[in-house]
């Protein structure tokens, strides 16, 4: 589906204006997070593949037409949709790459009516990926390098939101996936033993265990909390002893006092002589409450999270805008109160010794020395620049970057949002830009609000 | 895309048993919300119609066969898998019916495996819609009457959340959706006009509101805080005398004091005899806002709102199960710290006067004197037993519904999370089922946590 309807009305109001009076000169969009949600000290750039599926892809079929003249679109209007492509350019940064508040993730370059049309769905692609892999770094840092996997399936906002969960942490470093759509599409590992239905229409907790052990010799984790958590946990010992089951063999907690009762079920396995037996935690854990099991030394080896990863809860959007900086070699700027935007191409250059705070300047500066640039040429003339970086790379980009991260940005709690320098450059051509804005609106000084 | 992957690995680890088995006897499940959002003192139940679309299409294809057998199902598991569909029935709530804690959404009765298989997709989408159907029914109850536009695509967690939130908001009431594909979809009135780009793409703001009415001479309503808003308005207004503008003629505010500014606004547009023209608002605004613009007389007629309403910023997600409450005709619950369910399969009968609490009981009960039930049969066999309502009609439910909804569960802030009384039946049926439950798991007494 080449998915041009998938838009707000007000681009193709704006495209159809342009496209009559011949308005096709270069814009550029910038894409960018104003600034960051307040529980944020980083977020974490995805949903570039997304947006570059869509933009090669990108154009109206004769159904969409159709359907624009029958809501008014003239027949002028319709004509000129249908020559419509995308051959812009894009630059935009890894996916995977930390950034802060201003920080352009991708930048269109394509004539206007084009660039117009597609700013609902690369907003919506980038929102949705920044937003969720952002929070599942959160998880990383909370666990310590213990496991995680994704659960979040069932609370996720629809069928896209939960391909983008599954895929978004994995690329900050989730071990697996309980989605076995998304595990097929992005090649995870699916992960998942059984629910409390399951150990509900067996005579017996007992009879359930020895069922799912013998039906799934791979897979023999035992849910225990459905009745009784350390009762649980001693009819899987038991089923494990007769059974003779001692390779992949765990339990799953999903209620209660998860720190007590891994310490009651570490003990038991451990009497039992099960000591490679794992423990996996689940049950609406945040990530602060990963951390905490973690900080406390809880034996647990792998959590499941779900509900309050799928949504990111606590932040779930980030304040992220497509804002025009050039047209036909223009710079331009809005002035709208406290929401000015500053004009031209940019760039932004990462200090390579982590200690210093990032420069955002313009595309066609020098780089400044001991720093490297974030945004690459990924998208040229409508097509692709290489070839689409596997998940692991992406994996890899976060993973290096991460660790960059000053810890006062780092940390779970009060996080402070860094601050990000701005090139002199810029600073020079947002004066000027600011100056012709007020020209263009009839103003003598500033706005007023 | 019959879609019988998307869903948690677990659901086909436990129908690959339970068909290996021949436990195919008929279950029960129980969809509901355990508690309401702290913030919400109701919700709005949907999804049905994209449960059912899910269950009427539910079975595997070829190629999700062979990615299981490469993912370690076995011949066995394959070949059971390969015979599924649903045959099963639903009883359910009409869409747009408030429902509050504990209350059937839905129930599935349908061969264990296959009401286990469809867990994932119906939580993930009645937990979508009634998020989303709860939190527009809070921008209505705000708007007291004037209108409201989704404009929230850009930010909603994907295009399955863009296309849920346009038509949930519809369903309680909201006139209007920026999302074209949604209008299409649902029948919608798409609405929309410019975005800061335009504007800035012209010479002046006064050549791009010229060119805009030129172009869409039947939508001109013009932004108007780009530079300067009052400055805007004054264009807007000389734009319309020079064009002879009279009949839909609008002015969108996005930015400031939109108090102080819909009133200057209102002041120069009746000041220049333009009475009828209407003032929109629009620029991250919560129900609240919404409320207190409403409360203090600003004279918005329209309002266009986003992010709020399309992640359900305040209460992201509902506290949404799917429970085994009956098997092979027993009655079933888990015992779970905290999780406690109630077994059997329910009904949930709502006084007709609107003053008493809802009752919750069981299917097979007669229902009390002076209530309705809310749960209807709408699907036997695996087909719908009626035809899918227009939204027209589930707006009617909603709207019948919130007029009758407990002034203290309705209001916006500090709602009271009303109780449900539980039938006699419900009560014995639970006292049975839960010793049943303790010989089950081999325990003398409650569980300890």
């Amino acid at each position: 589906m080449p998915g041009a309807l998938l838009t707000d009305l007000y681009e193709l109001n704006m495209a159809a204006s342009y496209l009559r009076r011949g308005m096709t000169a270069d814009a550029t969009f910038s894409l960018y997070v104003r600034s960051l949600p307040k529980a944020r000290g980083f977020l974490v750039a995805a949903g570039l593949e997304s947006c570059l599926d869509l933009l090669e892809d990108f154009g109206f079929t004769e159904r969409d037409l159709a359907y624009l003249a029958s809501i008014g679109f003239d027949d002028r209007a319709i004509e000129d949709f249908r020559g419509v492509s995308f051959d812009g350019d894009v630059w935009a940064v890894r996916e995977g790459t930390v950034v802060y508040g201003e920080e352009p993730i991708l930048e269109v370059t394509a004539p206007i009516p084009v660039a117009q049309l597609v700013e609902t769905a690369l907003l919506n692609r980038v929102t949705l990926h920044t937003t969720i892999a952002s929070k599942a770094a959160r998880y990383v840092v909370a666990a310590e390098g213990r496991q995680l996997v994704d659960f979040a399936f069932r609370r996720t906002h629809g069928g896209d939101a939960a391909m983008a969960v599954a895929r978004d942490s994995a690329i900050v470093g989730f071990a697996a996936t309980s989605n076995v759509e998304a595990a097929r599409r992005y090649g995870l590992v699916a992960a998942g033993t059984m629910a409390h239905a399951f150990i509900e229409a067996f005579p017996t907790e007992e009879a359930a265990f020895v069922a799912f052990a013998e039906d799934h010799p791979e897979r023999t984790t035992f849910l225990v909390d459905t009745y009784d958590t350390v009762n649980g946990v001693k009819t899987a010992i038991e089923v494990a002893r007769r059974l003779g089951l001692t390779e992949r063999l765990g339990v799953r907690l999903d209620s209660g006092d998860l720190d007590h009762l891994a310490r009651e079920a570490r003990k038991l396995l451990d009497d039992a002589e099960l000591t490679t037996a794992r423990i996996f935690a689940s049950g609406g854990l945040d990530e602060h409450e990963v951390a905490e099991l973690v900080k406390a030394g809880a034996p647990v080896d792998a959590f499941g999270v779900g509900t309050q990863l799928g949504v990111s809860a606590d932040a779930p959007y980030v304040d992220s805008v497509y804002k025009l900086v050039e047209y036909e070699g223009r710079p331009t700027m809005k002035l709208s109160s406290g929401k000015v935007s500053a004009p031209g191409r940019k760039q932004v250059w990462r200090p390579t010794d982590g200690d210093h705070a990032d420069v955002l300047g313009l595309r066609d500066e020098d780089t400044p020395e001991g720093t490297r640039p974030l945004l690459h040429e990924v998208m040229a003339g409508g097509r692709r620049v290489g070839p689409s970086p596997p998940l692991d790379a992406m994996r890899s980009v976060f993973e290096d970057e991460v660790a960059h991260v000053p810890t006062k940005a780092r940390r779970l709690q009060h996080a402070e949002h860094l601050d990000v320098r701005t090139s002199e450059a810029l600073v020079a051509l947002t004066a000027r830009a600011h100056r012709d804005a007020l020209d263009r609106a009839g103003l003598d000084e500033g706005p007023r609000v």
